[in-house]
């Protein structure tokens, strides 16, 4: 009953990642991943609940790490600067993860239509948190609901490029997000948008 | 082979929307939506090819037209400007609908997790074919996925907003929801974000 199985979870989750990138997530097995780790499958179930969990596990800590931080940033800051703390602590867990690791997972996400619903899934439920989070800060609806989807949608922009190709860390990208998201929010829509609303 | 049967269309609309609210989704035949709505359920294929289709089918035509608006805006629009006109093309679309059957719609959708799934990958499509539209435009990949994510962020928030309880027009609603964006992201974050990069 080991709490903590470092080197079994470490070689289930690249057994994992080595079996869904040769032969697909659909058609891949715990028992398959479990054999290729060379440990039992009950090993496999202390770990994950399921193949799905290897991919997500993850997830559900960054969230809880991401929301927290909103949490506990000084009460005076403006809403998207406690979003911005938030993702600091993000990437600073994303950091620690091994980027050949981080890239491949996501490209087995990307090549599963139903991974990518999940993960899109993922994205939503953490700016629902995230507003939340801003609500609980005091924010009304409408900043918070704004400053939440800004920092997913900064969260989203970044991490893609860096998987994609970007040589520069995530923390400099997403740093770079947040400066350019002040330029394109600067654009006067005074004159442009709207038209009269429709009578109805 | 009638090309419009507004009449048709229109009681297969109401009579599915008041069965899945009455019943359920997942409980509601095509065949029971045809039978409500006095008609065959040949006539109901001829309008719609499934039941999803028939909360859904609106959405394809909506971004359409979103898209084609962001690509028609005038060239030396900024990415944001090209954008909010699309979502003024869009909520001239929604405002023609009647607000009751709107607000029936989404109510119908949020009891349904896979209908949620589906609203929120029709999003994130969205983002994706106006972050497309502003490449297209020359605009390079970061402000055009920012503007793109923007748009629908304010898009989201303000139809949220305006099915839940706002009695104001949504044109008005997503109006106010841009300049709040713009308060939103001009708080200052040069300080706050980001501790120095972790080596890795």
């Amino acid at each position: 009953m080991g709490r903590w199985q470092p080197d079994s979870r470490g070689r289930l989750y690249e057994a994992a990642l080595d079996l869904f990138e040769r032969q697909g997530f659909d058609q891949t097995t715990a028992a398959q991943i479990a054999a290729q780790a060379g440990v039992t499958e009950r090993t496999f179930f202390r770990q994950f609940s399921d193949k799905r969990e290897v991919l997500f596990g993850g997830s559900a800590v960054l969230g809880a790490r991401l929301v927290a931080a909103v949490l506990d940033a000084p009460p005076d800051d403006p809403p998207l600067a406690a979003v911005a703390r938030g993702l600091a602590a993000a990437v600073a867990m994303i950091g620690a993860s091994r980027k050949d690791f981080v890239r491949r997972r996501q490209a087995v996400i990307e090549a599963n239509p139903e991974l990518r619903e999940r993960d899109r899934s993922k994205m939503a439920d953490y700016a629902a948190a995230i507003g939340a989070a801003l609500e609980t800060r005091g924010v009304t609806r409408l900043p918070a609901d704004l400053a939440a989807q800004m920092g997913v949608a900064v969260f989203r922009v970044a991490f893609a490029l860096w998987t994609a190709e970007d040589d520069r860390d995530l923390a400099t990208i997403v740093r770079d997000a947040f400066a350019e998201l002040r330029v394109v929010t600067d654009a006067d829509l005074e004159d442009l948008f709207l038209a009269p609303p429709s009578p109805d």
